[in-house]
């Protein structure tokens, strides 16, 4: 049973807590112990991670040190998060399998996405990257670099970026060509954002990819049972965080369309996770998408727990 | 026939050039035009490239931005390192095969490579790495997180750090999987260096490995055909860069060892790349290693240029 796993990023990191490396390996190993457990109860899976604050961090540390050290591209510092925390997941898990007595290959393949230049998200940047400015510096860096720049509630100015839709993972062949014995750990932070040039070759851009829907993509791709989306609840909420909230067992596309049009769910947030779960089983009527939190995944796979996104 | 290429700092950055992404970017595509000409004489490609400036820079920005976000271990850097350098040389390699019509997979492993805790290697600590620090800070350094810092011809106090020789390529399973049709970037940076503890889990450590033996220990794991150095020079020389220069057009063990008895190589520079070339001929007596320069890589494949070193 082919699995694609998209985690959090409360799996990389834990609110509060020192964004350094040392404290975010801890907190992959605890999720490298559940993803053990999948692995253990024989389901074969390809990971896909977000990045946000940690290239968002990478970028600061890259814009600060400019004074020491050019400032690095958009898309490398994509790539570099992508080495960082695969780098994390690969050792963590290789180290849980090995508890379960699992001799299971454990790669991350530097993954570069596809977007489209005239995607209509780029009309309309809004995701926050990196770190404050003055309102001076921001209008400098418009002028000078073409950033879009955004005043972000009094804290100062920011960078934004647009959140494409992927259109293509670039290194699906040999995903494909690793996937059936081995874990691979692929479009990290949704991919590494190129665009197709008109000879077509690539070229990095200036953008942000949302891990669930590259996530989605993939287990399109890779023809995937199960499309398992892990985030902080076990189960999907309407009215969440209210005194009359309601956890969903499952949720039909007919449903789940009537949902968002009441505004249930966080755009950010959990609106992306049903968008791509809804996108999956709308490619494959068939197949489920399944909604948890990391600690309950083993059992949701079993169908214990979890929201089950179905077509009908 | 199956070739490694260790690709030297020459491959990556131009002496002078500002050490910034695009510039490097600008380096790497001018390489790659080389490596598809390879490609496209039907070599099988495994491609390992240095790290050295890129990761001391990328330890400088991480240390010298530490008000605002804590630094990055080193094993964490060089993780980062391999996503940067192995994103622009897959993006660039399939460009310029792209343009000779060469319809050949390109990916990047993040790699692990083990090396042993008691390697003699880290009672002599020797490689410089990262930014310049005053006396004070040095000590502070050497106290609070237990660096070793030397003091560099003047310019300060540097952290240095064990070159430890690699032992084991963690992820060569997945390697020899994709290494048949597919170009494989691994080891970038003569791989992460990790420790095996003792029940048999990896940690990263502050140290590290020459591109050039962990290149030569990929070729022999797969079994190569040629161990391809790629360096400043099209030959070995001997008296280099002085009157009585001699070029070399092949080099056997003893003769080899002999030379180097003579210091006729620079240690860090011709003496890794001579010692790893040895150490491949001496595991596959039969086959042979080259050095030479990336525009003479394609004839020297062909025996017209390079130094060949052979077993005798």
């Amino acid at each position: 049973m082919k699995v694609v796993v998209a985690l959090g990023g409360n799996a990389l990191q834990t609110k509060g807590m020192v964004p350094s490396a040392e404290e975010q390996l801890k907190v992959i190993r605890r999720t490298c112990r559940y993803i053990a457990q999948l692995s253990s109860a024989h389901y074969e899976l390809a990971i896909v991670h977000g990045n946000g604050p940690q290239i968002g961090r990478i970028i600061q540390a890259s814009e600060y040190a400019k004074a020491v050290t050019p400032a690095l591209p958009f898309d490398v510092c994509g790539a570099m998060s992508q080495g960082y925390i695969g780098y994390q997941l690969q050792q963590s898990l290789k180290h849980e399998l090995n508890l379960c007595n699992m001799d299971v290959p454990v790669v991350t393949l530097v993954t570069q996405v596809i977007v489209e230049k005239d995607d209509t998200a780029f009309l309309t940047p809004s995701k926050p990257i990196g770190g404050f400015y003055s309102k001076e510096d921001a209008k400098r860096l418009q002028r000078e670099k073409g950033y879009i720049m955004k005043e972000d509630a009094k804290r100062g100015w920011r960078r934004v970026v647009a959140s494409p839709m992927p259109r293509k993972i670039v290194e699906i062949d040999e995903i494909k060509k690793l996937w059936k014995d081995t874990i691979v750990i692929t479009c990290g932070g949704g991919g590494v954002p190129v665009v197709e040039k008109q000879d077509g070759t690539l070229e990095g851009i200036a953008a942000v990819v949302d891990k669930d829907f590259a996530a989605e993509l993939l287990a399109e791709e890779i023809n995937a049972d199960i499309f398992l989306i892990l985030t902080e609840v076990e189960k999907v909420c309407l009215n969440y965080q209210m005194e009359n909230e309601i956890k969903l067992d499952k949720l039909n596309l007919k449903e789940a369309a009537a949902y968002i049009e009441e505004n249930q769910f966080a755009s950010g947030s959990m609106l992306p996770k049903i968008q791509a779960a809804m996108k999956f089983v709308r490619m494959y009527p068939d197949k489920k998408a399944i909604i948890t939190s990391l600690d309950n995944a083993a059992e949701a796979l079993e169908g214990k727990t979890g929201t089950v996104i179905t077509f009908a």
